[in-house]
Order: C-alpha cells, then structure tokens, then sequence
C-alpha cells in the first residue's frame, strides 16, 4: 500500500510536484495558505483548512515553500505539524532554505521521534510540472532509501550528498549563486559584444550550442540576449533571497566570495529599486544594461 | 586543385590544426619561430626558414600565433609577409587578438588588394587535433565562402558574425572571458561547499552532470574541485593577455564590466605573484583558495 | 552630588575612560569579567564579582564591551542589570553594536521604566586615556542633557543624532566602515607606488601632509607605508565584526555598497587565513600586499 | 633678471596660475588653442597665435593640458615647441599625465639638450587662483632647484619624488585614485545613513570635522551630502581618464587593485549614460545613489 503523503505549499513548483505524485497513485493531501491555488490539481486528492488537518496520519510530509520562515511556521510553529506527527513519519524539506535550519529541524524531528530529509530540488516550473527537476539529498541513508520511489516520481535524478542533513541545502544555495554568476557573465559578455556593433542574440545562440550548451546558458542566455523578461519565471526578491542566504552560508565558514557579492549587490540593487517582483534574469540583466547606458 | 597553404604558428594549437589540414590533402609550408616543433608533423609539407620564403606564392596564410604583437611580426613588419603577398591572396587570421588589430589588418590588406578573414577558435589541444574546434568568423562574405572547405577540415562548427572584421575577435575574447568567469563561479561554489564540509568532487560531477552539463562545466569542473592544475593546458599569463585584450574592449565601448575586472584581478595576481607560466586553472581557482585559507 | 556610576568592561578604551571619570571625582563601580583588568586602575573605585552587585543602586551604568553579545549578556541575561535598576536609572551604551540591539535595549529599559541612551566613540586606546574620544548619541532628548557632562569629561566633542535609539550606531559603524574603506584606499595607492619604484612612506607622508592631512590618514597611513603591523591596536576579527555589522545594516535597509563588501570579504580572508588576532591593518594592507606579490 | 617664461593651457587650472606668475613679475607669454580664455588674464603679458611663437626664446615652459595627447601635440608633434627650443631650456610638465609620457618626453629633451621637469599639481580651480596648491616633483636635481622659485608663486607646498621623471605623475595619478576611492567612501557610507534614516548632512558634517577632518573630506563630502553636483568643478570624463591612466599603470607593474577597478567602472558608468560633462562627484555619488533606488 502506498504511504499517504500530505503536500505542503502549492506554489508554482508545487502544484506540478503535487500534481505528478497524484497520478503516480498515491493518496496525497495537500494544504496552502491561499486555498484557491488548489484548484489547478486534478484527480484524487484531499484539500485541508490547516495544517494540523492535512498532516494527522500522514506517513510522509512534503514541504516546499518559499522560504525559511514559511517552513517554520508550518514545521514548528504552535500550529504546525511537528507536535501532532506519527513516530516515525518523515518530513520531506523540499525547500531552499539555509542548511541552518535543516540543522535544526533534523534535531527536532530526531527528539520527536519522527524524520527529517533534506531534498531541495533544481528546475523552473515547467521541469516541476514535467517531472524533470534534480533533486539533492542529505540525511539518514535507511530514511532517504524508504522515500527514494517518492522523489523518482518527482524528476530525473537524485544525487545524494550524505547523512550530514544541511548538506543539500549547501548544494542547492551554492548551484543557485552559479545560476546566478552564469546570468551575470552572460549579461556582461552579451552587452559588450553589444555595443562592439554585434547581435547579442547571434552571439548568445553561438555560445548556448557551443562551449556552454549546457540549460542554463542556453534558457537564460536565450533571455538576457532578448532582454526578455516577461513572464516573471523567478521573482528577483526570491533570487536575492538566495544570494542572502548563501552569503550567510559563506559568512558561516569565513568564505570570502567576491562574486557572490557581486550578484548579492545586483539582485538588492533590483530590490532598491522596486523591482523585487520582476524576473531575477531582470535584476541581473537589467542592471549590468543600466550601468552598461544600454 | 587544392591551394597551397602557409601555416604560421605551430604551437599546442597550430601544430595540430596544420597536421589536419596535411591529412586532408592540402599542400602546406609551415614556418614556426622555434622550427624544432615541426618534427612533430608527419607527411607531406615543406618547412622554412623565414616567413618571406614560407609565404611566396601562396593562395592561403594561416597565422595562429600567441598574441597580437607576433602576428604583427610576421604580417605587417619589415620580415612580414604582407609586402610580397600575391594579389587576392588571403590570410586567415586564427589567433586570439584584439579586434582593433583585425580591423589594421583588414584595411592593409584591402589596400595591398589581399584579403584578411578573422577565424579565431575555441577549443584547447586535443579539440585541435581532432578538429573538433569551433570557429568564429567575420569579414567579406565572398571570402569566407572560398576558405570554408578549409575551416570545415579544423573544426565541428564554423559560425559566422558578418562582415565587421573585428566581430569574430569580439566573439572570441567574450567567450575567453565567460570561461574565466565560470572558473571563478565554481572555485567560489566548491570552495564554499568543502569549507562547508562537502566533498567538492561530488559537488563538481553533480553539476557537471545535471544543469552545468556543458564542456567547460565538465572539463574545467573537475580540475577546479581536484585543484589539479597540472599538466599546464593554458598559461595564466596568456589567459591574462585576454583578460587584458577583453577590457581593452569593454574600454573601448565605455563598459563597466565588474565581473570581466574581477577575473582580471585574479589572473593579474598569479602573474604578480609569480605564477604566470602556471595554468590559469589555477591562477584563478588557486587565488580563491588563497583568499578561503584552504 | 555626583552620580554613582557603574562602569562595565574594562578592556583597552574602557579602562581609560573608567580613569578619566575617576580623575573627574565621580564615585564609581566596576565590573568586568577578569577582574585582573581592574589593577590598572588608580584612585577611588569599589570593584565587584558579579553584574547585580556592581549596578545595584547605580544611577548611571555605562557599558562598554566587545560585541553586541556581550552587551546582551551584562544587560539582559539572567544575571543582567535590567531587571534590578532603579526607576529612571539611565544606561549608556558606548560599545560598537548593531543598531538593532539599541532598538531593542531602548524598548525593554522603556518597559522597565529605565532609560538606555546610546553613545558609541570614535578613536584608539589612546584617545580613551587621554579623554580625547569624540562621542556620537542618540535617544531621549532630556536624558541626554542630564547625561552630557559625563561624556564630557571622556572626550573632545560630543555629537548628537537625533531620538531615534540605533542612529548613534548607525553613524559609528559607517564609520568605521570608512576606516576600512581609507585602509584599502591607503593600501592599494601605496603598493602600486611602491611597484612603480616609489618609497611608499614618501607618498604616504606627502598625503598625510596635504590633502589627505586627517588623523586617519596620518595614523593609519603610516602605519600601512612601513608594514608596520605590531602592536596589535585594534584586531582584525573586531574589525570584521564591523563590516558584518555593517553589512547587516545595509542589508536591512537594501543597500548595495559594493565597497563595503570589498573591505567585508578582505578581512573574512584575513580570519579565514589565522590572522584573525592580528591588527586590522595587517587584515587589510597585508591582503592588498599578497595579492600583489610584494 | 627673472626668466621669460611661457605658460601654455589656459583652462580652469592654468588661467589662475598663469595670473599668479604675472603678478610675481614674471614676463610671461601664453598660448591657449582658444585665444578667448586669454581675456581673463591682467597685467603684463604676451599672448600669441601658435605655439612655436609663443615658445621662442623662452627660458622655461610651462604646460597645463587636460591629457597625454594635448601635451603631446604642442610638445612633440611637428607644430610643436621641442624642435625650436634654446639649448638649456626647461620644459616643467604641470599636466595629469601617465608618467610614460614624462619618461618620453624626458628622454627627447635629453636629446635636444633641454630640459623636462615633472610638476604636477594638487588642488581645485580656487587653489591655482590662490596659489594654494600642493606640487609634486621629479627629474633632474639641479634643474629642479632653478625652478623652484617659480613652482613657489603657484603653492603652498613643493614635494619632491626624486629623479625618475615619471615619479611625481605616480605620485599625481595614485591620489587621484585616492580622492575617488574617498567619494565613493563617503558616498556609500551616507547614503547607507540616509537609507537608515539619518540625516546625511550631518553624517558628513560630524565626519569632516572630526576623524576625517582634512580637505578632500570636507569639501567633497559636503557636495556628496547635499547631492550638490552643479557647477561642474572637474569632469567625470577627466576623472576617468584618470582612472583609466591609474589602471594603465597599474597594469604596467601588474598590481591587482579592485578598488580602483570599482571607480573606475563607477564612472565609466556615467560616460556610458552621457554623463561624461557632468561633475565627477555626480558620476561617482550619483552612481552610488541609483544603485541604492534613491
């Protein structure tokens, strides 16, 4: 019989999460802050009011919300699921979130008796949708095994990184400030060739098949030699939010990341300027342009 | 009838791109400053002493030097091969150089009525030596359709950036200055994943494998995480040239480019500190562990 | 009458400043963690074992201590004075600490009915001994007014910034920030001269001398032109702590200061690299010194 | 009897200075590429059509040019002084120039048998009208003490940097640097301030008259505090050419200063949006400000 799986934020990854496990046969509840987001599932699943609802006697819980403190409120705050979970039910931390609190959150599930994985997962919206994320995990070797059927439904791989449970959260925030160097050598190089009198495109279609054909360059480099930054993919709060996070992660260590605070100063400056709600490729993009007088 | 090629420069590239061009049944000269390498060569060519000798007569030069000032030396000095070239005779100027020396060469040789394409490559020696280099191209279109065959015979993928004859040399110091920027990327990211406690191989292949899955990504990857920076592949100092060549650009165009002055820096300071023949792997991977004290 | 006078942290500028108000015929207390420090002090003075015992029945308490934890830890805590001052005793707060942290004393001492004004100083031990601090402040307007012969007597000009609790702290972070910010300015001019040929105490002297002729430039700058890094005056992890808390505070407020980050990672590298104890100068010049191999 | 002496470059800086030369007594003859700017001067002076008669038969001549190829073109180009010159003749080089340009010309003079100084200046367009300006030296020994009675009626203050003539040009160039290194200090420190809610005059004022209480301080940063970017006192494009002769020479000795890398792309920046005529306090404190969204 298939564990029962209670999904935990359906937000523009969650819902094709949500969605992929649902037609994968599990019985699955789901609960999000704003109820309405629900009715883009399809199939058999139930909804819940709040947490504690959607959580009792649930054998797996799947997290992945926006952030540090939305986990928080969730996990351990006074209505959320850790206080009324099963022994031994396991919590999947599919957010990106500091590897602080997966930490801290590890400890805690050890003390009631229940789990923690970290599993925080690569991909935009339409490889969550399609199932193509990559996922990384950290955490109890047996705990991790017993949930491997659950991520395979989710993507195209899982690589894992070992029992230490912030471990993937340090892969994901590190891939993360690489996505966003990738975009600011990108924007740098493109503008350049620029104003040098080339098509940005031509020469961000030359690299994307060539020496960095790889998804990153060719997706975002397709978008920053357009300066195509509609519809917002990723919000630039949400990117800075990283950049934030991984310049903690940096501080913690004593890891001195000049180009980390490169993107971290470019995303805030976005942020300075009203426009956290725009696409992060725009923060990025869009400010190297300005200085550039492009 | 095949033409009759000159090749100038058989360094790690050159001697590659020549024995190619041999193989595919060109007639060749070679001229080389050192002539000891040439006994790399197998089959039929002629060698010579002096790069007047080496050029008269030909329908074809190749010039694939270390930087601008040796392809001056053998083009446009009193020993050049420019005053005795035959009319419509064309050079194909395959070096990393600025694009500012594309454009001298293009209007000395107009006004010679010889030719001058820019066909710089990317690729390091063994993409050489299998043709699997990728080539850039810019100058007059009727040119660059007679010596295609010729480019096709070094290369997987000629690209062509029209007719400005500085454009391909714009393309190419771009690109050399995406590849610094992504060894800067990953010897942050690895650097702070191992000061975090991850194991940097691992971090390496995963990216390397899943959303980085690109030849520089791969190749330079797993360098920078086995901090293996020897044999000597590219040196620092040439790497730095392009650094140099690239800002020289960006000046020249009136843009700020934070991250293309950053790798500069980086790559300066090997140079500053002695390291300049090392590979530029480490003039930037080995700076960043300098600065994390590991 | 004088007030009584609780004085809490006598570390290098603390011992001095203890003195001064001694020599000022103030009655004082003292407390400090290693009760060793206090054998510098001469005069009239009772020394206590614990907090509680040193502020109980204190009209005035200053604090002067390491880091925001500290000051946490003497006011706040278990065994903090908070919880056993007098209706409208007043806390001074000198220590270098986030603004936050005097947000947050202002309101609990608010609460309690006590009054917390802030009041952090610029300049070495030296200048503490020798009553020649200059003193910034915020908070309460009268209870500033009550408070100002006292600083009077610590320093050569007080400064004042308004209501608002953290502003003091505020102005002494950005601060110190630009002492830092001087250092690499001072460090980088001064090596480049010296790699041009140039004597870099000449240049440093002439500076000193003309337009640069602030105290600042003259102390520091000396100091950076001999690689002069012994004594330890103030310790490169204090400093760090600085361009942390700084960071912190530009963050709070979305503030990119691509300077402040460039000074923040300079002094990381020098605590990643062990020389966490030694002078800040030595963090920063040192670090401008190896990167350019000299 | 006192030297015949021709001033060549009447702008902002020369007109005041060339009037303090007439004032002492000299007999002065001046050429300026646009005679107008002549009209400002009184007293006893000669002004002339072309350089070549403005410069024959003087003892000492005098440049104060806006670049290296100004000077360059009164000096060595075919119109210029350096053919006719008198045996013994002393050319003191006022301008901010590379000291490469002062190492050549020094060299040329040497082969007609004249004489270079270099002598550039510190100071604002008030400080050449009152001669208060700081003057850097080098060159040849004795030359040197010939004119110092002259370099005397410009200052306040003769410093000398030894015999390479390109030393003082060092010394010119490496505070320029400085100054902009300060601006962007000040500008990021108040703006920090501002954003937390601190009035930025204040910050400024409390600053240049305490730790940083030396001219560059005061006098930029009450224009940085005020947002004060009109009249134009020095242009951004000036500026930048400095910042680019600094990084040149910076290169030239391979010295990896991100500092100056940050000003320099800072008011490139400005360039880029067509702000190269406005003020270089503007190109640096305004930058500075739009990052910040203020």
């Amino acid at each position: 019989m298939k564990s029962r799986i209670t999904f935990i934020g359906l937000g523009n990854m969650g819902i094709g999460m949500a969605q992929n496990l649902i037609n994968a046969g599990y019985k699955i509840n789901v609960y999000n802050r704003t109820a309405a987001k629900t009715q883009e599932l399809t199939g058999d699943f139930e909804q819940f009011q709040t947490v504690i609802e959607a959580t009792e006697d649930a054998d797996i819980i799947i997290t992945m919300l926006s952030d540090d403190d939305a986990l928080k409120e969730v996990a351990t705050s006074k209505t959320g699921f850790l206080q009324i979970m099963k022994k031994d039910a396991i919590h999947i931390g599919m957010s990106t979130i500091s590897p602080e609190t997966s930490r801290e959150l590890y400890e805690l599930h050890h003390e009631k008796e229940t789990h923690y994985v970290t599993a925080p997962v690569f991909g935009r919206p339409n490889a969550a949708a399609t199932a193509k994320l990559f996922i990384c995990t950290s955490g109890n070797k047996l705990i991790k095994e017993k949930i491997k059927p659950i991520l395979e439904v989710l993507s195209q791989g899982v690589y894992d990184f070992g029992e230490e449970p912030g471990a993937a959260n340090v892969v994901k925030l590190a891939g993360n400030f690489m996505i966003m160097a990738s975009m600011e050598t990108m924007a740098e190089a493109f503008t350049l060739a620029e104003k040098q009198g080339l098509d940005r495109e031509k020469v961000a279609e030359f690299f994307g098949e060539t020496v960095f054909n790889a998804p990153i360059y060719k997706n975002y480099g397709s978008l920053i030699a357009k300066k195509q930054y509609k519809p917002v993919g990723f919000k630039a709060k949400l990117g800075f939010k990283d950049a934030r996070l991984a310049t903690k992660m940096a501080l913690d260590v004593k890891m001195p990341a000049p180009l980390l605070s490169l993107v971290y100063n470019r995303l805030m400056s976005a942020l300075a300027n009203g426009k956290g709600d725009n696409d992060w490729v725009e923060g990025i993009s869009g400010g190297v342009s300005n200085d550039a007088g492009i």
